[in-house]
This record gives C-alpha cells, structure tokens and sequence, in this order.
C-alpha cells in the first residue's frame, strides 16, 4: 500500500520544515533574542528561555520509544492529542467516520477543516454497532475512521473483534485513540502495528497527570509519520512541556501507583455507586465513569452548589453524568454528596 | 462589513469549544489525573501538572492588553504564531496573497491546508510592489493577505502608505505580522485597527527572548477573533507558558534594557558589514540583517566551521545570508570570522 495515496495532493507535494539543529558555538540563524530569563527558567530545568525548542523532541522521544517497544521514527507528538486530530484531517481529508457518543474534538475539529462528518450510533452496550458501523466504512470510504477505545464518555473499551472488522474493512486510515489505555484492563492494540499499513495509535500524557504539559503523540508506520510531519508546525511542542515529561516520565513508579490507586478508586466508587438507589454506572476501562441518573441537570447543580464539578453529558448521553475518578477523599465526597441529593 | 461573509461556511457554523473554568472545591469534570508531579513543577510556578491549562489565558491576556491598549477580547493566543497562521488560514480559506520573499510558513501552512497561494515579488528596495500587488488584489480577490512587517528575511517594513493602499485594495483580511516590530524604529501600525475592520496584526513573544514558550497572539476586532476562536483548540497554550509569560512580561525593564542593546548592537553590525568589501547589508528594522555575500555557501559552510551558524538563503534572495544579532562579545566574533573568510 502506498500511503501516499491516502494523502491530500497538497501534502503530498509538501516537504516538511527543515528545523534540524545543527551543533554550534555561536547560534545566529533563528532570530531568537540572545538573552533569556534564565532564572525564571532554571528553576525547573536549565531551559534557555530564549531558544527555540527542539523541533524533534529528541530525548522525550528515545524515552517514550524505548518505554513502548517501537521506533524514534514511529512517533510524532502534538500540542496535545488535539493538535494531532488537526494534522490527521489536514493531512488525510474527509470525509471522517467515528461512532457516537465519542470524544467531541474528532468532529469539532472535521467540522472546522471542512471535511464531510459520518456519526455512527454505537449499541447498546456502548459497543461498535458492526453491521452499520461496516456497511457505512464501505458505502463512505472514510479517508480517516476514529475509535476511542477506551472510549470517552462511556468508559468502555470496544471489542477487539469488531476494531480488527473495521481494520479489515477500511480503506482509509484508521485511528485508535487509546488516550485512556493505561487505566484498562487490557493490553492495548499497540501490537496490531506489524499487520495494519492504515494503522495510527494516539496516546497522550494528558490522562496520566501531565495535562498541563499538553503533550499526545501518535505512533504508526514510519511512512505515515513522514507524510503528518509535513503538516505539523515545526516548533509545536515547547522546551518546558518536553524538559518536563521527561523529568516526570522516568519516575515509573510514581506513575504505576497513582495509576493502581485510581483504577482501585474506579471499582470501589463504581460498586458504591451501584447501590444508589435511582443511579446507573456503567462499567470503565478509564478513569472516569458514565453513570446514568433520573434528573441529571438537578444532580449536577446540586453537586456544584457543593463544590463538586462533574460534567452533565445529558446532551450527547440522554440522563448521564461523567465523573472523573478523584483521589479516594474526593471520591468519598463526591459519593456523600450524590447520596444527599438522591436518596 | 460583516466579518462573518468572509468565514468559510463550515466554520461560521460551528461553536467555539466550551472550555470554560467554573469554580468548584473538587474538580471531577474533566478526567484529569487527581495526582500531579508537584515538586517538578512547583519550583516554577506553583503549577499542577496534572490540571490543563487556563484555555483562555486570563491572566497573560490582561497583561497584553493592558500594555498595548486593546481590549481582552481583542487578543487570541497561538502556540507561536505559526499556529495562528493556520487558525486564520482554516477560518477565511484561500487565496492567500503574499509578497516574496518573506516568512516561508504562509506559504507552507496555505499550501498545507489546500488553498491556493499567490507569491508577489518584492521591488527591488524589498518594499510593496503596490501596482502589481493592488493589480493582483482586485483581480485574485484573496481571502488572506499576509504582510510581515518589518519583514523576515529582509528586515525592512512596508511602507505605510503603500500598506494603506494594500488595506483599502482587500476585500479579504488582511494580516499585519508584526513579529518584528519591538526592534523597529517605528511605531507599529496597531493604532489602524480602529480604522479597518478586515485588519488582524499578529505579535509574538519569540522574537524577545521566550521563544522556548511559544506564544503569539493576533490582535483584531472581536467579531474576528469570536470567528478564528472557533478553529483554536481549547488548551493550545499550556500552563507553564503562560505562567512564564507572565512572570517574564512584568519585567519590562528587563525587556526594554535587552531590546536597546539589540538595537544598538545591530547598527554597529550594520556599519562594520558595510565596510568589509564584497559584502552588502541591507537595512533593518529587525532582530537581524540580511547581507548579500558573493559565494553564500562559501562563507556559511565556513563559519559553521568556526562553530558560528547562520542562515543561509540564497534559495529566497539570492547571494544572501542572514545573521541573527547575538551579544556584542558574539558579534564581534562573527565580524572577525567573516572577515577571515572574505577578505
């Protein structure tokens, strides 16, 4: 498969922005202002405030390469995974098919590139409805098709079997968001990158204590790579969010544990919340939980009259809330407060 | 005029993404990470890495604005101008218009996003060719014209009547990136925008010592900045830049002091160039000056062996390099580099 075929003719022509850094002594080629604020910056990390940031993320990306078995060539990072839904429709085009309820930014983001959207219902266990989800990758020929798995807002992951039909089905690029992966039970599709030419990964560093960063990468062939690298802006990541997520990315520990501590805090706030009377959580792979309740517009100003912010996804989820799993004080509250108001 | 008229259609029907603060004590809406790395990043700013950032900037917003007199709702932040080159670009489409040679990213990002570029070159004082250019204005009608003044590579600005005659010539937008213009000897043309309502001026924090952050900003009236807010992504600038920003911003005579030396270094670059024979600096208004050399790749390969880089653009003008004013002590060593290899 050619996967230049797969790109917009404008692409194509393109040549990506030659940012390399080239050694020197004397640095005089970028206009950047000789002087920095050195003190404000060192704090953290020595970072030369003045400077450019490296365009190529090298030490964040050797890091995040070797941490999931592939390639420094298989990575390219975003402003945050936003940023890389951009370069995906820019770089591929429309039209551009994802099942619903999902994460929004798929057709905000088609919308405002001008590509056609193709919104696919999912079951009713929130899984991909494969028969029309199918026959519509087959009718449409999306250029891009976008599963959230785990999926955001249900919470669940998608059947592995029904994404390897789609896989199978597409002729157009296919994007697995796995921004939520590290709180699910399963393994992750990562694997699947050997067999699959139209495969692309999202992660992101967001979920995992780091949003302030802003920092999603997306891993897939390195002919696909090339092909998004020419549309990403060259300095899309800044010097601070990378000196950062390196610092923070190599303390594993930390990470696995706050990880452990959230998913145990989902099992227990999930059978807490079972025994509401009159609430209905469903099952997730994320670190968040939908859960349906009989007037969610009254549940959710009640709780933020207590000071507690959950998000109303009654438009997009008829009668459902999303609470972000907290840390276990928060999540007591959040349980006490709801009981108040329902029970 | 209605501003609206000049939005493509897909983008005047979209909502500009919800990503507003509400205040609360536990914040469970947004599935972040109840756990953030602290010590990180508190030695900075006190920020928590696992919170996104302030979307809308608030308090970097009000410290522009107050300093360059416009309203908060005049201002929309880029990750780097770059960024809002291509928010503008997905907004009003194309043609987009520019004269040549200038800065190489409208021309990549227009060319990114599939709409039609129109490159006009430059008089031979690198100012407007205001008949060709207002010729090709009525008769192209471009959605976007692009002026970047003073401009990057040749350091000039525009002049102003003929920057007049551009604005009063465009039915489309017309974008007055003014990256440069801390270092220039003028005043910068803000003062317009209460006069043309299809005027957008672009500034950056790059140029002045904190390109490590990325951060640009465009300043128009709020009825184009409520339609370009509509392709911006909601977290684009994160929360160390901003912090940073503003810790930085407040240190005007910091600013002021690192500006005058540039200034002044620049003009003794200027007069010592000038005297070295075989080598031609044009005037400039900016952070750098662009010196016709008689065998470019000559004279950059050897600086770059003495560990000094530049840039080399005989591609865009040829015979011509461009050399970014660094420290006296760093222009200095350029000077008698330069005078080694040419001499």
């Amino acid at each position: 498969m050619d996967i230049r075929k797969l790109v917009k003719n404008e692409v194509v022509g393109l040549k990506a922005y030659n940012a390399k850094e080239i050694p020197c002594r004397i640095k005089l080629d970028a206009n950047e202002s000789p002087y920095g604020f050195a003190d404000a910056a060192k704090r953290i990390t020595g970072i030369r405030t003045n400077r450019y940031p490296d365009p190529e993320a090298k030490v964040l990306r050797q890091l995040i390469a070797k941490d999931l078995k592939v390639g420094t060539g298989d990575i390219l990072f975003g402003n945050g995974s936003d940023e890389l839904i951009y370069y995906l429709i820019t770089t591929f085009g429309g039209p551009v098919l994802y099942p619903v309820p999902t994460f929004s930014m798929y057709g905000i983001i088609g919308q405002a590139l001008g590509e056609e959207k193709i919104e696919v219902p999912l079951d009713k266990d929130f899984d991909l409805d494969t028969d029309v989800f199918l026959t519509t990758v087959r009718k449409k020929k999306p250029k891009l098709v976008f599963l959230s798995s785990p999926n955001n807002p249900t919470g669940n992951c998608f059947s592995t079997d029904r994404i390897l039909k789609v896989l199978e089905a597409s002729k157009g690029i296919v994007v697995i968001d796995e921004a939520y992966q590290p709180f699910s039970s399963e393994r992750g599709m990562l694997p699947l990158l050997k067999d699959y030419e139209n495969l692309i990964f999202m992660r992101t560093l967001s979920k995992i204590g780091l949003a302030a960063l802003r920092l999603g990468f997306m891993v897939a062939a390195p002919g696909i790579i090339e092909e998004v690298n020419k549309v990403r802006l060259p300095f899309n990541v800044n010097a601070f969010s990378q000196a950062i997520a390196v610092s923070a990315l190599k303390r594993k520990k930390e990470f696995r544990a706050s990880i452990r501590t959230i998913v145990a805090e989902r099992s227990r706030l999930w059978e807490e919340l079972e025994r509401i009377a009159g609430i209905k959580p469903f099952p997730s792979e994320a670190n968040f939980i939908l859960l349906r309740v009989d007037d969610p517009a009254h549940v959710y100003n009640s709780l933020l009259r207590k000071g507690i912010l959950v998000r109303n996804l009654n438009d997009a989820v008829k009668g459902c809330l999303r609470v972000t799993v907290g840390t276990p004080k928060e999540n007591t509250a959040f349980l006490k407060a709801l009981k108040k108001i329902v029970c």
